[in-house]
């Protein structure tokens, strides 16, 4: 029988193999941590040297423990470890927690006694915490598997959150800075090199049980791409808010990746795809993972992002109109009748929106109220913002603004409204106890209520995998390279619309090509083992005269054969010439982790130099595809620049969708495709050149 | 004789002008914060109707104030104001603060008011602070000029702060947050509507006065550019730095700022020129210029942007080697030497850099010391940033962690080292008092310390003015419009290389233009009355044969006649043909507060999708014009895309420095300059396209 998740982060009975009378050591610390936090089950101290640890009855060995031991804490040296948890094993312990350090993140040296760890997990059903982990806490039963120094530092605060990470360093700095924010953690893990257990099963189980309603975690990389997918899923299935701090975007970071730690880092830009497909929050710093998981607790997630924005000074509503537009929120005019019943109650106040009530409602609790419930009814907002500068925490204003705030929220009790103010904490703590998150700076407020309402997107898609439009069948050689033209049909079978073109073996066929396409021509060489053709010059536009055709037909054979002379060449191919429109380029890679992905971006110096692409993991359907389009910066060329006409967005957001759904089916057999460019008309999307690039490693089925 | 600014901010003989016995009152409420506070000086309330208030002699008018007066709170209503104004400076009063509102802020009917506000204070020499204001105070003498509540809202930190901000309200946000992070304020001034003294005045009295180290301010508008940018050369000459929160940057904050503020709200783009030559750093939210503002008080400030990182945990290494990069800081290898001896000291170090000192040296204080000494004395870089997760709270850490950085600061008391960890105010007040920066998110620590390294360059530039290259004399005409031809004629005298070209009546004249040229050319349609020769098809490009050119003569004088009927057409212009190169665009604009400043960008979708262009205020140095250059997201386009050549930077900023001093010189009588597009070669630019638009409202000298 296989270890429960459980069993290791609520167990209710612990044993500490290498237990120590010293709280300064390892075999120490959890013992006195449990017993000072009255540990709600019973602990077995294992150590032969001793009859008693810390006043506790102490056992030679695991197999002598007389109970069924839901954990052990494995607090011996790295060399005595792997014995250690092959002892439990057979002893019938159904997890344990390897603190030592001296494993894969060593080198191969300490690789192969991780490898052990794994395989006795694997083979006999124990599920392994670390090891080079801090281990775990559950505040409220009083269970301290860990050595981390956090939980001794404060009072601990028992809440929602759960936190999971692979650094145990990091993980107590997360939970320390939630703890000072006043958001309570029930359960803590720390994953380390992850012999067994990872980062995306914690989250599984956090998913499904009922005491996590937010979810925390860090991680450097992930191993295993599926279980991650399959813990995003479940957790948008309950509705929990998933929050990821990722490290390795940067060159410097990166490389530190590759040194400093054991599992492989995907790519970034994969990770940005999949934390975006599956309504995971990717926070950029402690800080913002914090008060977007505080701003989570209060429950109250907006069906949209029309903001309406409510101060008691102007100049800082302008400061929070710029933030909302920074972080993809709307501060729409409010509607007449909104700002005609604001202008008769407040008679100086800025009525738009931002609204400014003026500092004088703060002398009139009643204006105040009404004035925000004006906005609320009739500001057709989808959520407020109100900045209170340090009134809440005046003296003479503190019980009245309290109790303006207190009838607000019984009128509109679910209206999701953000304070921003500045005030001591107690203060604080009797706002949030209405329900109101609060933040000092309005910038926090802003960015966690834009997550908050991709939150809220995210919890009503469907949650399971929409069906996608069926392609026909699109035939993969068992063996590249493939030809251009074949990739084209390729991708014509699968869905993508390709220019017209014929493969032509003399001049007068390229010519007969042309004359039946009615329309300017653009000949190129057809070879598998050309497949970079402008650079050899293989490619000549725009033709549309007899001569010109037959005459590059003979130039583009006699580049061919002098530039490569030793290229198989199927001979030429005429395609009709593809005026206007806007060129894009489509994609399919497969990261080793995470599998098929598609990128998109516009070609020139947006791909180019600001590397303006966007990816998302296939397959995926066309409404995904639209919000992938959106995400560009150059979004706007699309739209038609210089009077030029707009593009067709529904056939580029069709095609990146059949290309995903190709992706997916194929995967086994792709190593990346090239569609470009990818033409984006008023009318529709046509592919003009395209690179299928197979996987050597395996020869495929067709 | 005018009053000085210092009279109103420190000041020692205070008048109240409707004196309260109520501390709820405006007229109440600063005589007893000064009370409390211990005044130093004497306070003489004025009110006929009382013979004290609160305890003090009262007089019924201010011209029976038996004193000189450094200033007088005008606590009186805001149709009494101007009066009591009047009063005081006939009294001989040197300044005044008013805080009544219902003056320019409420439109039209206020403006007339607060216009004779102005008038007072220019005539008689009073100085005025507001009206709308919430006053200033300095708390080291207890002068209470305000009626905010925030000074008594917490104990007062006096410290090398100096805020001013035309909001009363989030002024005191700005104090409040500061005060809660340790940081120290000595004067705080709030300006109001600024009938009399501004923004920029208070920032020249900051400047000057040795008791302000750092300004922090906050305006939503400037109206006067002149004295800002001087108050800013001050504060550089000074080596204060600035740190300025400026609101009204998006579209629903703009559109606020016109209906809230008085003041005029320069463009955007132009304060951040403005900030950027001035070594201004921008803040874009509270918390930030708090950072800043702290970061600063400890007055190490980096020579440069390489940063070693040292940390407990590589995945923090790697998180802050990402923000390093987002900020524009880096993050260097280091030298093999400084490695060698990291791993010998520590061998499971991360010893690159980021450096991973792994969580074991902190076991070993003496180790810790001497990695941390390594990192510094043969890393190489600028400045460091030590991350500690929790451990300088830890009850068994914390007094062998305090020495370790005891030590460290005694053995290089001049390196910047920011420290990143999270503990109690205790611990942390600890640390501060050995000269470390102290902050709980890393990203902060980063983001202050690239601010910090800007100051430095900031402080470093030449106090005085640097002298330009001087420029042939560029005659500007009387009167526009001015033709194309005209146009670039005068930039060719201001020193920017434009296009050969010529000026042609006949079909057979541009023949010959072509033959002298020798090279393929440009046909283009000569009449100022068509600014925009492309729309009607006005320009003909690359001929190179007699034919062509003779063609394209007759094919564009009859398409101006046909198509732009009454336009005076002065003949065509033959241009040669510039190939290959970067498109660029450069132009002037004139800023209504800021004067003349100079734009540059990409051609293409850079400029016209992502608005990717820079600003300067004019003239700059080609020092300053290459930093221009550097801050456009296609930057790397100039460096050669697909191979090609890398453009010639030194004459793009040669141009740009020759631009501005041009835009200097004809401020008077430019509205705007557009050189579209301005080729980026090789070796040189050259202007092709150029419009100038002259002011329509005056006759300019030639």
């Amino acid at each position: 029988m296989t270890g429960s998740i459980r069993s290791l982060l609520h167990p209710r009975t612990v044993a500490v193999i290498g237990a120590s009378n010293d709280p300064s050591r390892i075999g120490g610390r959890p013992i006195e941590a449990m017993l000072l936090n009255s540990f709600m089950g019973e602990i077995y101290p294992v150590n032969p040297k001793y009859k008693t640890v810390q006043g506790l009855k102490t056992y030679p060995s695991i197999s002598e423990v007389p109970a069924r031991v839901d954990t052990a804490i494995i607090a011996v040296p790295a060399a005595l470890t792997v014995e250690a948890l092959r002892d439990c094993a057979n002893a019938g312990v159904q997890s344990a927690i390897v603190f030592s350090s001296g494993f894969a993140e060593v080198g191969s040296s300490g690789r192969e006694a991780q490898d052990a760890i794994s395989a006795i997990a694997r083979e006999q059903g124990i599920r392994v915490l670390g090891p080079n982990c801090l281990g775990s806490f559950h505040a409220e039963s009083g269970w301290f598997g860990t050595f981390a120094n956090a939980p001794s530092m404060i009072r601990l605060r028992s809440g929602p959150l759960g936190i999971v990470s692979q650094s145990g360093a990091y993980g107590a700095h997360v939970f320390l800075a939630s703890q000072m924010r006043g958001l309570g953690a029930t359960y803590w893990v720390s994953t380390g090199n992850e012999a067994d257990v990872s980062v995306a099963e914690i989250i599984q189980f956090f998913a499904s049980a009922p005491e996590v309603e937010i979810i925390v975690a860090y991680a450097e990389g992930v191993q295993d791409g599926p279980r991650l997918k399959e813990a995003f899923r479940m957790a948008r299935v309950a509705r929990k808010p998933v929050i990821f701090l990722k490290s390795g975007r940067s060159v410097a970071g990166a490389e530190a990746a590759a040194t400093h730690t054991a599992s492989l880092a995907g790519a970034d830009s994969i990770y940005d795809a999949l934390f975006r497909q599956y309504g995971v929050h990717r926070a950029r710093t402690t800080e913002e993972a914090v008060h977007v998981a505080y701003s989570c607790q209060f429950g109250r997630f907006p069906k949209g992002r029309r903001i309406g924005v409510q101060t008691v000074s102007g100049g800082v509503g302008i400061q929070l109109a710029d933030a909302c537009e920074d972080f993809g929120l709307d501060v729409p005019e409010l509607p007449d009748v909104a700002q005609k019943q604001l202008k008769e109650l407040v008679p100086f106040a800025s009525a738009r929106n931002p609204v400014d009530f003026t500092a004088q409602v703060l002398n009139d609790p009643a204006v105040m109220k009404n004035a925000v419930g004006i906005a609320i009814e009739a500001g057709g907002c989808d959520a407020q913002i109100v900045y209170l500068s340090s009134v809440p925490g005046v003296q003479s204003a503190r019980v009245s603004t309290l109790q303006i705030f207190k009838d607000i929220r019984d009128r509109y009790p679910d209206e999701h409204i953000s304070l921003c103010f500045i005030a001591s904490e107690e203060v604080t703590r009797e706002y949030e106890a209405l329900g109101y998150p609060c933040f000092q700076e309005p910038q926090h407020a802003i960015r966690s209520l834009a997550a908050l309402a991709r939150f809220h997107d995210s919890f009503d898609r469907p949650a399971e995998k929409t069906s996608f439009q069926d392609t026909r069948a699109a035939a993969i050689p068992a063996r590249g390279p493939v030809s251009e033209m074949e990739a084209k049909r390729i991708l014509a079978n699968a869905g993508i619309r390709v220019v017209r073109e014929v493969l032509v073996n003399s001049a007068t066929e390229a010519v007969e090509a042309w004359r039946s396409f009615g329309c300017p021509v653009v000949l190129k060489i057809a070879s598998a083992d050309i497949p970079h053709k402008t650079e050899i010059g293989g490619v000549v536009l725009d033709l549309n005269d007899e001569g010109r055709v037959f005459a590059a037909y003979e130039l583009l054979r006699s580049r061919a054969s002098d530039l490569v002379p030793g290229a198989r060449v199927d001979g030429v191919v005429v395609a009709e010439m593809v005026f206007g429109g806007v060129e894009a380029v489509a994609g399919i890679v497969v990261d080793p982790v995470f599998g098929p992905a598609v990128m998109f971006g516009l070609g020139g110096v947006l791909i180019e130099v600001l590397k303006d692409v966007v990816f998302r993991l296939a397959p995926f359907d066309a409404k995904e595809a639209r919000q992938m389009i959106d995400e560009i910066r150059g979004r706007a060329v699309l739209d038609g620049v210089r009077g030029g006409q707009a593009c067709d967005i529904d056939a580029l957001a069709g095609a990146l969708s059949r290309l995903s759904v190709f992706a997916h089916r194929h995967q086994g057999a792709i190593a990346s495709v090239d569609i470009n460019p990818l033409i984006v008309l008023p009318d529709g999307v046509v592919a003009v050149d395209a690179l299928i690039v197979l996987r050597e490693d395996v020869l495929h089925e067709a």
